[in-house]
């Protein structure tokens, strides 16, 4: 029987569904997305996603040729192949994605939660190749992660290991809306979190002159602090070092858990670079055992974002 | 060749050294100790703990039905079978403790850290027994703990993965005095710090009567504590309520990183019984995202606690 050449990744989103037919290299040689919010019924989704998918594999010599299908999706299960609660999907409840996908495209489908493909993504094509412990953060909309020891993903038990958004970083701290839960890394190291940081600061400090008070409310994103941090606003700058620092200590805890060679950062808030990586690097390192110093590469992801979910995704089929 | 019968587990610690031999039922069929604290020189310590298990060897049929020694002893790296730079033993540097031991006993041995040795113990012997992720957790003068995923101890990149103790879950908190950290879970839920709490308390409610003050600073310890506790005084009980809150709000924090099926926790501490565990399961349930909250088992050890070094220790030499 011939090697199959190809390898197909679909990193489904909250907004979006990205799908795209890789080929061993790592290369993705088409893609295309989907919207994933506008289908009540998954069913639905799937045969819209399956339009345009279904001309790629024709072209990509038919699912003879594919050795399957790798899927990244929130709160994706590894064991079971479901979506389980996923809040931030319009799908409710246990979703059976995998057998939904193999069901349509007569492939086998494998899933897991959308950081860890990005973090199979990284290992197998980006900044950890070849590396065989390390931790990817996710700094978007949200805090995400994928951890990896002895060059696995770390599952848990039950498939959802690896929620380091949601650790406590500041017991009694600010509210999570989403989670109900006070303190945790997410409030704090994530665009939304920097928008609350901007809106706390410039309350706290009504005297203190800052660029970013020429913004409504609704303007204030976590890259009109970015500007402004980089035309000197004192302000603006003091939310990146705060951040850092949040960040920073919340990684020197997970260094001293499973002690990895690399932590690599990717999504929006990493477009601050050493605004944001000074502080976090700084404080990583004030907060570690002198055993842990001065050991850990703290990286940014050299992959697209896009493309890292969708190669992460596909990495799961290539290990079928 | 005939199967070897039986393994030899070591277990360093600050002021004893345990071993036995043990069967592969995991009974220790005989066991002795000897001070680890009054040798300068590394060598007369590995002379007068041979003198000891070289008869018990021969009792056991000699080396040649021994399958190796395990061991285990503070900063014990696996990697390297060296022990770096561990505060609490009287060796400085870097001891390459495992070549020793072969070199003395003609076996080959292999070392991790104390708190791993405790944690394959459990797994083999104990409370995590058939378990494939679980976490360990000593209260004892420190914090310790083992991490199991997917059934093997997470070392880490470089050996020293799974220094939970030295997490920050009070930021900015009570200085650690032998680390310089602030706010360590060693510095509040070890015995230790269960003493800094009462005098903390104490010193914060004068006008409280408490039991407690019937003792000196000298004679204030954890299990005072628990004796005052026991006998209803308010104080004492809100020490344990304090130290189980900081410790469940850290558990929440680590069952998000590896989602395991249980955490043992052994040692001194856990003679409190129900004091400690009853808010500590609260606080870690309290800060739990929904998907892992009420599935993860919070147990006591069920193994002795010399037994468990030992047996954890002779875990590695069955691996071999």
């Amino acid at each position: 029987m011939a090697t199959k050449e190809f390898a197909i990744g679909i990193d489904i989103g909250g907004t979006t569904a990205k799908f795209g037919i890789v080929n061993r290299k790592g290369d993705i040689i088409e893609q295309d997305r989907v919207p994933s919010n506008t289908h009540d019924i998954v069913q639905d989704f799937i045969d819209d996603l399956g339009a345009k998918l279904l001309p790629m594999i024709e072209r990509a010599g038919g699912v003879s040729n594919i050795t399957g299908i790798g899927m990244g999706a929130p709160n994706g299960n590894y064991y079971t192949g479901t979506i389980e609660y996923a809040p931030n999907l319009r799908w409710k409840g246990i979703i059976p994605i995998a057998q939904l996908f193999t069901n349509k495209f007569g492939l086998e489908a494998r899933l897991t939660n959308d950081a860890n493909a990005a973090a199979m993504g990284e290992m197998m094509y980006g900044a950890a190749k070849g590396m065989k412990h390390f931790i990817t953060i996710t700094l978007g909309t949200g805090v995400g992660s994928g951890i990896v020891i002895d060059g696995r993903i770390v599952l848990g038990h039950d498939g959802f290991a690896g929620e380091l958004g949601h650790t406590t970083i500041r017991p009694g701290g600010r509210l999570h809306k989403g989670t109900g839960l006070h303190g945790s890394l997410e409030s704090y190291a994530s665009a939304t979190g920097v928008r609350e940081t901007a809106i706390e600061f410039l309350t706290e400090h009504p005297q203190t002159e800052s660029l970013l008070r020429d913004y409504s409310i609704n303007e204030l994103t976590s890259q009109t602090v970015f500007e402004c941090a980089m035309r000197g606003d004192s302000i603006a700058n003091m939310i990146f070092e705060f951040t850092g620092q949040i960040l920073g200590e919340a990684l020197a805890n997970f260094v001293m858990f499973s002690s990895p060679e690399a932590i690599v950062l990717f999504g929006g808030l990493t477009k601050a670079g050493n605004l944001l990586l000074n502080p976090t690097r700084k404080h990583m390192e004030a907060n570690l055992l002198p055993i842990f110093q001065n050991k850990v590469k703290l990286l940014f992801s050299e992959l697209q974002e896009s493309d890292a979910a969708i190669l992460g995704a596909s990495a799961l089929a290539w290990e079928m």
